[in-house]
């Protein structure tokens, strides 16, 4: 590129995957990539753009030092799914501008595609798919898949309408090659088609195409027109998305957005863990409740730490499972995952009361101080345990994600609620025994 | 069904998506899965096997109800890659049996896929793929592709191969379709083909077909023969199975095996709550070690699960977000990511820190006693946060998953080092204000 050589470089360049093309791209200097404007058609850098991972705002940025006839270019070349992402995180004023520059069909496409909410099939969906009318012969069906296949992002299915529109079959193209040129389209699609709703949600859609094995799924609108297609590389990006969601929740931080200035990360972390700071000052001010019988038995103090983060621990693994299954199962009996949770945790709890007895019972040569413990330890997790499926339950219930509820949210909680359970126990104990 | 009427049951069921189709057969009884057997050809029952998500071994046991050459039909009409995992997963003298059933071709083949490592290219890869040679021309191309369609996991790429069976090339079938019968393939091919060798992980795998947008990736063995094609619904699989491990590992509990006996799911949590009850006992002997000083002030008491909770929940944002950028990306800068959590570490510590401070201060008329709450809060969020950077960023350095440090771990080794922090700082004050 330095050497100014077009020819190699084109040569090089060209003969690399767009995914590699744009991986380079994005490590250029803006007086490299002005040069790249020179030396590639817009034809060839719309595969680029198509096929990168840059953020969309990042990539509106790059159309700005184009010259505005090789963006119009650029646009119409590259598939509309990813131009309605580039133009959709744009001021207004400068989207007009881009559209302005597109072909009024176009245009006005985008214009559609980018009020669709975020995270609907709407805004996945892609308009570059092929459909073929249901009076068609496999032949003629053959030679419009021809003409259009460079266009369409995909050409495993070819859809079929009606005269209106609607989508009322489906054919793969190996149906198409392996059928005779004189057979009706009208026999050999399959009529039972899955599609979804141009406003479904992004999640639903991805768990239909990964248990259909599907490689793209119609979108169509409320009138049952086909409008777009969604292909199963966004659906890769959606499940990414999804799941990247859950572990950032599990953990109570977004692991998602890097930025390399500590103050930002800093910032993005603080709010979570000043809130739960609150609450572990709740959990202080109980403990202080309990000054008294902590200075007739300090020894008391030696185990508070265990029993919380014993808790914390089986409230957070109930936790993950609970919402696993909730995101897994829609069709789940909770009352079933309640009970089950219940059983699990009286036996946790029992089987790490007992060990904790006896290693305490031991160590102290006190076995009442060692039951104490125990019997603190074997109630604080099940009531972890137990708050750990509830609390997620609950938030599925009254339409919050129960992916929000966070392993530190669980385990400052239950710091809480042990603190409360390990003190009364002990002053009950201490009641009894007169120690 | 329960009817008798095969030919209703037949229309009915054969008009559902495979994937619906083995979603009802889960829910059939033994008496109606024999019915099944004999209204469905083995054809067919073979599609609603191809989609199904139930476990491999259940799969088997459903073999050995039918009769023998209905199994050795039913076989040799799915797909490779779902038979060898049934019968991977089958005693060897069972699988012996079944493998006796198949074509001696199609017996050898899926005897040298049992033997791929799991989680290895070649026991997701399939056998099924369409492979042809360079010397053809597109016409003898497709009617070669025609012929073995239907045969074909996917026909989306046509492998092109020399003489030796090499991978040379390859092409879409929309380059098949729109180019004329008399070119050549050699002429339209790609020659740089993006493959994977038998022997790597799924994971790395799984990264590179999501970045270039696949929807299949030659397999290879060492000879740079073709050998077979993952596709992207396994793909699919493999992530989601990724992920939810890393989400299994951050919360310390296996999500992905459910059970619905709780002592089976009390058994598989508890080994790891009861290793980190020992790591929490030892902080208990450290808090026991200090106990001179928690007699003379036992309000000290009062601070401990506010300490070490925070500082264990500023741990596992900061592991879950080192976790997540090292499966992110393989290129990733260790010291800048250190180097930017320690400054995080420092603003949050801080942060944090001086809050406390002033909390404490007030409530207890005690700025003393806030500052010893506030700098043991700062120190210990710094060095939980930093423990959560660097201990997955070392694991990864040993060769191991560095997901596998968990949440809990990570938050009862801060509960430790905030303990040891804590009373070190208390004790040091004391001795210079004489409180």
């Amino acid at each position: 590129l330095t050497k100014n050589n077009r020819k190699k470089f084109r040569k090089l360049f060209l003969s690399l995957h767009g995914y590699e093309q744009s991986q380079l791209f994005e490590n250029f200097s803006l007086a490299q990539r002005k040069i790249i404007y020179s030396y590639l058609t817009p034809e060839e850098l719309a595969n680029v753009f198509d096929d990168t991972e840059e953020d969309p705002v990042e990539a509106g940025k790059y159309l700005d030092e184009m010259p505005p006839a090789y963006v119009a270019r650029l646009l119409r070349e590259m598939y509309m799914d990813n131009v309605v992402d580039i133009l959709a995180d744009m001021r207004p004023l400068k989207r007009r501008k881009y559209l302005n520059l597109m072909q009024t069909g176009e245009a006005a496409q985008v214009r559609n595609l980018i009020h669709y909410e975020d995270e609907s099939a709407g805004s996945l969906m892609t308009t570059e798919f092929i459909a073929v009318k249901e009076d068609l012969s496999v032949g003629s069906a053959m030679h419009q898949v021809k003409r259009e296949a460079q266009e369409a992002e995909l050409i495993t299915y070819i859809y079929v309408i009606d005269e209106a529109g609607v989508l009322v079959g489906v054919l793969s193209v190996r149906d198409l090659i392996t059928h005779p040129d004189d057979e009706a389209i009208k026999d050999i699609m399959i009529t039972r088609v899955l599609a979804v709703d141009v406003n479904e949600d992004q999640e639903a859609i991805a768990e239909q195409v990964r248990d259909y094995n599907f490689v793209a799924i119609p979108v169509v609108d409320e009138a049952e027109k086909i409008v777009g297609i969604i292909t199963v590389d966004d659906i890769i990006d959606v499940i990414d998305e999804e799941s990247a969601e859950d572990y950032s929740h599990l953990a109570g931080v977004d692991t998602q957005t890097i930025s390399h200035n500590p103050f930002q990360t800093a910032f993005k972390r603080l709010p979570w863990l000043i809130t739960l700071l609150f609450l572990g000052m709740l959990t202080a001010t109980l403990i202080n409740h309990f000054d008294t019988l902590l200075s007739q038995m300090s020894v008391l103090a030696v185990f508070i730490s265990l029993i919380t983060g014993t808790a914390g621990n089986a409230g957070t693994q109930s936790l993950a499972v609970a919402v696993r299954r909730l995101a897994m199962n829609s069709h789940l009996k909770i009352t079933r995952l309640l009970l089950n949770e219940v059983a699990t945790g009286i036996i946790i709890g029992v089987v790490t009361g007992v060990c904790v007895w006896l290693m305490v019972g031991f160590w102290k040569q006190d076995l009442v101080l060692g039951g104490i413990v125990g019997a603190a330890m074997a109630s604080a997790i099940f009531v972890a345990n137990l708050a750990g499926s509830i609390i997620p339950i609950g938030m599925e219930k009254l339409g919050v994600d129960p992916a929000v509820a966070s392993g530190p949210f669980i385990s400052t909680l239950s710091d809480l609620t042990s603190v409360l359970i390990y003190f009364n126990i002990a002053q009950y104990f201490l009641q009894m025994y007169g120690h």
